[in-house]
């Protein structure tokens, strides 16, 4: 693959309808380009692109602020960062983050996420947070923004300008940043022995030929999103790091087709939301092939058990799994793997709610209400 | 007051239609009650009515797992034992906890919440983390149960049986002793001055008279519930500790009305959910007198400017400096204090619920599809 020039994305929207469709069709090079950036592809191991001023075995917690998308990349990433580097962390909501006067542990490790840099609450909580001596690293796609002038080490995504206001290739390119943060870390701080990352590195390198073949399968995702674009309201469930999916792909539906999409934790079912379940409803299960599978399979089958409108993002052997008819289904490689599941699954998960968006004829690029960069509180 | 006998609960529903109902009304007393098992009345400072295995000071973070409504209880907690004990809270929902192999402090502080004290997702929580070296203190409302059995500690909710299967004293109760504990850890590290604990307690102890009030205004509660019972979806906004209250009041209306509503940071509106915004989907602001009100009066406002269909539940002070047009209005006891208003304000989100499901001619205690205790995975 050739490099991109610089400015390239600006020019038009190639091919494609929308910005958006572009963007979300743009994943498997940006990503690739931005692992690229974060790996040794020769060793096959993670190496960042910068030092760190402090020594991560010192490290007991890390801090992740951030708003919308942005946030759901850091949920994911907390639980890589967790398994991989055994790291404890504490994310939270920036507007929530920034008032909740958290106490933080001494030169501890702050990362706040944000496309544009420039998102109000993520830079004030950056300033709280380097008001108690944080070390501040942002993950930021504008290298020029605010946040990462105001950071102590900027991680930047090379996602290149994103044009749509739901954000899509930015948020993947999050993930992989974070991904490879969390091997790097775990390295360091002696987790992780080479051969656990290179085989670790290996899985993550598979992840953009896995997204291109995801976007390759477009043709079978228009019937389900015809299908959910008759509902008013759909509930999106997921477990692990497909929990914090299930929110973003809850939020692209809101964000686009203004249905009151939901995600949540496919083991909360149980506590409450299973009184939603009719026929009308779909629910969209996330059922990547990770150790929560079988767990995943089984609340899926309390759905069907109900009656519930059920579509299934998964590989064939989830479905056969699920055992459980089907309102639709949207088939994923079998080749990928547990780990780093989010970013391949995170395509259907996008084009669903964009095709669902399209069907119902509204303004996907510039969506009611929204804008690309809350630079205000 | 007298005490109540043992079991007394269980003769009948009393004056009321439903268990719920009945349940809602008897939080004055049985908060009260719960209060008075953990303050020190006389001198006016907590008094824990049981010894810690380990010095408060020891610790740098406690974890938190729950399930559905004491799940919600324990993300109100964390602010508590943030602001007043200056402790680290990690927070999880327990079928996400015991999956992600988390990385947990030596001797650390396991917090478990249960009414019945037999969630089976908890439990295993519970049990991972007493694997990890934990100290473990639950808070349930059955004595007998396996979690109270298994537990180093038991901080027991003197709720009485709670019959309806939408939880609502066993919540409140669970707030309070959450408080009390805050308060007590507080004090014991260091951070509270006697004076301050005084202060808080005092606030606290006149949350049953400010609950009692709440439910003396029931009947302005019930002109906004036949409004919201002709919704399909609802928005519930709060900052702070009203943040998970929302995501309560949303659990509420989806258990006992199946309609569609979901709990939001106000400060993520823009990010994402304002998109939903139009006359018809009722967006229900959490709006207590605590430091955050002028940013949900602001998140508000916005709203209103998109034409949203507003039902603000807050002191007239709220009301006044919301300046804006509302299809609702709960109002609020102007005397309740920022700190605990959480205990008072479940009062009118709990009402709401249940007044929207009697109206639609919903089974309240006994939801469809819903146990009262969830003892499988």
């Amino acid at each position: 693959r050739l490099p991109l020039a610089p400015g390239s994305f600006l020019v038009d929207k190639g091919n494609y309808r929308h910005f958006m469709a572009k963007e979300i069709h743009e994943q498997p090079e940006v990503v690739g380009r931005t692992l690229a950036h974060y790996l040794d592809l020769a060793e096959g191991v993670a190496r960042l692109p910068f030092e760190l001023n402090f020594d991560p075995k010192s490290l007991s917690r890390v801090t992740i602020s951030a708003c919308g998308t942005a946030y759901y990349a850091g949920l994911v990433a907390r639980y890589w960062l967790e398994r991989f580097a055994r790291l404890s962390v504490d994310i939270d909501i920036a507007s929530e983050f920034r008032y909740r006067d958290p106490p933080l542990p001494e030169k501890g490790l702050m990362i706040v996420v944000s496309q544009s840099g420039e998102t109000a609450d993520t830079l004030a909580a950056l300033r709280y947070a380097k008001e108690h001596g944080q070390h501040i690293l942002s993950i930021v796609n504008v290298e020029s923004s605010t946040i990462a002038r105001e950071s102590e080490t900027v991680a930047k995504t090379l996602a290149g300008p994103e044009i749509g206001v739901a954000s899509t290739k930015a948020f993947t390119c999050q993930l992989a940043v974070f991904a490879c943060l969390a091997l790097a870390l775990g390295r360091a701080r002696g987790v992780l022995t080479r051969e656990q990352e290179r085989a670790l590195v290996a899985e993550l390198i598979a992840a953009p030929g896995q997204m291109a073949e995801a976007l390759n399968r477009e043709a079978q995702i228009e019937p389900v999103a015809r299908d959910v674009a008759r509902a008013t309201s759909v509930l999106y469930l997921g477990r692990g790091p497909s929990f914090p999916l299930s929110m973003e792909g809850a939020l692209k539906l809101k964000e686009l087709s203004y249905i009151h999409a939901e995600g949540y934790a496919a083991g909360e079912l149980k506590h409450g939301p299973i009184a939603l379940i009719d026929y009308a409803m779909p629910v969209i299960v996330l059922a990547p092939p990770d150790a929560s599978l079988e767990k995943t399979v089984s609340n899926l089958q309390e759905v069907a058990a109900r009656g519930g409108h059920l579509i299934l993002i998964g590989s064939p052997r989830a479905r056969h799994e699920a055992a459980a008819e089907l309102a639709g289904y949207i088939e994923m490689p079998e080749t990928v793997a547990g780990a780093f599941s989010a970013l391949v699954y995170a395509v259907p998960v996008q084009l669903l709610a964009y095709h669902v968006a399209t069907f119902m004829g509204k303004d996907v690029d510039q969506p009611r209400n929204l804008a690309k960069s809350v630079t205000v509180e």
